[in-house]
This record gives C-alpha cells, sequence and structure tokens, in this order.
C-alpha cells in the first residue's frame, strides 16, 4: 500500500488541532471564558443536526453538518473577526482567502478541492445548504449572549438594531428562527441584556 | 405556530454548552493544556469527513458524522472516563447511561428517541457506522500522544503492550487506520515517547 495520500490526510488532522487556540469573543454559556472556534464549530454542527426542520428550503444535512465542522477552519491562520467589527471585516475576505489556500492545500488533490468548494459554497451564500448554515452562525452567538445576561454584546456596547441589522439574513435561510430570534432579541431588550440607544 | 418543539430543542441546544467544561486527559496538540469533550467531538468528526475511505465495509457518512457529535455528550453529567482507568470503567455504563437518560428527554420525543438510538448503536458497536466511528475515537488520542512526544502516555505510565490491548479493535472499523496506528506506535516507542515495560 501506497501510505502518501494517509500521510497527507493524518498531516491536516493534525495541523486543525489549532483550531482548538483560536479565541472568539463570545463567551459559554455555563463558564466565564472566552469561546474557541472548534468548540463552536461543533455546536453549530450540532445544532443543524436538531433543527434542520426549519431550513427555508429543502437541504442535505449531511453538506450542512460538514460546512458546520469546516466553515471557520480558516481562523487557524486569518484568526476571529468579530462581526461588529468594521475595520476587520475590510480585510477579512482577503486574509480568509489566503489561509483557505493554505490549509485545504495539506490534503489530496480531490479532497483539497471538495473541502474548498463547500467552504466557497458556506461563503458565498449561493445554495440552500449555504443559507441554512450561515443562518444557524448568526443564531448560535445571539443565544451565547442572551443566556449570558448580555456577554459580549455589554463588553462592545453593541445596541440592538446592530444586532438586527447584522443578523437579518438569517430570514434568507431559516425564516421561522429568525422570528423566533427576534423574540429573544426583544426580551434580551426588556431585560437589560441589550442596549436600545448607545 | 406552536413554539413548544423549538424551545425544547434550544433548551436541549443551550444545556450541551456545558460539554465544553468538561476535560479529558488528552493534551491538545499545539498547546499545553488539557482538551475538552466539545473541542474532541468536533475533531473526530472531521477525522470521519477526512477518513470516511478507510471503513472496512460501507458506511453512511451522515450518520457516522452524527455520532461523532454526540457520542460524549453523556460526559456532561458522567464526566470524562479514563480508557486506562481500571476502576473508573467499572460503573462508566451505568453513569452514561443515566446522562443519557436526562439528556436526551430535553429533545422534543422523536429527536430524543433518534439520538438515544444512535448513541446506543455507537456504544454497542453493532453496525459499520458504529464501528467505524469507534475505530476513529480510539485513534485520535494516539495521535494526540504521539504530537506531544508521549503526553498522557508519559504522564500516567501507560506501556505500549497496553496501549495495544485498549486499541486492537480498530481493526474491527478501520483495519487500514489500525495498520498506519501500530506503525506510529512502534515509533513513538523507538523515539522514547511511549514504554515498553513500566
Amino acid at each position: 500500500m501506497d501510505w502518501t495520500r494517509l500521510d497527507q490526510q493524518i498531516r491536516f488532522i493534525v495541523e486543525i488541532d489549532k483550531l482548538k487556540n483560536v479565541y472568539r469573543r463570545t463567551y459559554l454559556i455555563n463558564e466565564r471564558r472566552n469561546e474557541n472556534t472548534a468548540e463552536h464549530s461543533w455546536h453549530l454542527a450540532m445544532m443543524a443536526f436538531v433543527l434542520a426542520e426549519y431550513a427555508n428550503e429543502p437541504i442535505d444535512v449531511s453538506r450542512v453538518l460538514k460546512m458546520a465542522l469546516i466553515h471557520d477552519i480558516v481562523e487557524i491562520d486569518a484568526g476571529d473577526t468579530f462581526v461588529y467589527d468594521v475595520q476587520a471585516e475590510l480585510d477579512k475576505a482577503e486574509r480568509e482567502r489566503a489561509a483557505a489556500d493554505r490549509l485545504f492545500a495539506l490534503l489530496p488533490p480531490d479532497q483539497a478541492v471538495e473541502f474548498r468548494q463547500l467552504w466557497n459554497e458556506f461563503e458565498s451564500r449561493k445554495s440552500a445548504d449555504a443559507r441554512f448554515a450561515a443562518a444557524l452562525d448568526r443564531m448560535l452567538p445571539q443565544l451565547h449572549n442572551y443566556y449570558t445576561q448580555g456577554g459580549s454584546w455589554k463588553e462592545h456596547a453593541i445596541t440592538v438594531d446592530r444586532v438586527v441589522a447584522k443578523n437579518a439574513t438569517m430570514n434568507e435561510g431559516a425564516a421561522v428562527l429568525w422570528t423566533w430570534t427576534q423574540k429573544l432579541l426583544a426580551d434580551a431588550v426588556m431585560k437589560g441584556f441589550l442596549a436600545k440607544t448607545p
């Protein structure tokens, strides 16, 4: 047997361990520390598994799971970009593209293409699977912020209008979940977890 | 719309955030800290995605991914049991069953049944999907230990005969990967990462 292919795959598996060292602005729900991107990716995949029935259009759950697993792998090189950081958002696409070039190329060529296409699809939201996965990726941090009584919303003085503006695209992938989330936001404002004005 | 079902699903999603606070004996490959079970579950699912071609029998990758995502969720209540801890292994099954009873019951009844069956299937290794998922779950900590120059093998004075005895079941799910892993173990012994005798 030629072990080259497997060796390449193992090299990728070992490399992506680094995602466990990339920290996000979001706080864990049950402990006062920031969440890392590997944990977040697991949680997002679980969410896709549990909430699949709420996709606007028919989806292939298996592809959505795969997208959830790899959607933030580029952060190994590019770091996590805070969704409300206007400056960092400017060159985010470029940084993440370079990261995707390096990371997926560790895989054997056929898988490099498969993984890259899946990641591109997620980024561009050009399929029902991608729109649903992206909607969940918007929803999850809002759960974290609500269940930590404001968490990173408060820390960064984010107001409800910015949260709504940033997350309304949830509607394209999962309208029911966006309706539910808007109720959550209204409740967050009422409880003082989320500010109406700066 | 009746929101009860979605409320139950969200309660489950919020509850499982606790898996990010369950720490394993394994060390991260790229940083000197113990790994938590949520990160491990993400890594295992990624491994299933990358290495699916090495299953002994035809598998349904989507089911293997789902098993990988939920296989250790019971550790939220039962804690992580070190695979070489003979004493703790004795009542592990009982503790984990009780945890499964509580956690999956948070979901709507149809999903509670689906998730529980999938978890039971993984535990009993009675299907090709489960045998493959279990083989990967055995392989991954060995990668961590090798790439940390002995990591938790050294810390707990584990010898190569115990590693082989514990992980030979990999052969039932992924014979090629077990062959590869045996070469890794031989190399670990040669490099002094893994002891031959206590």
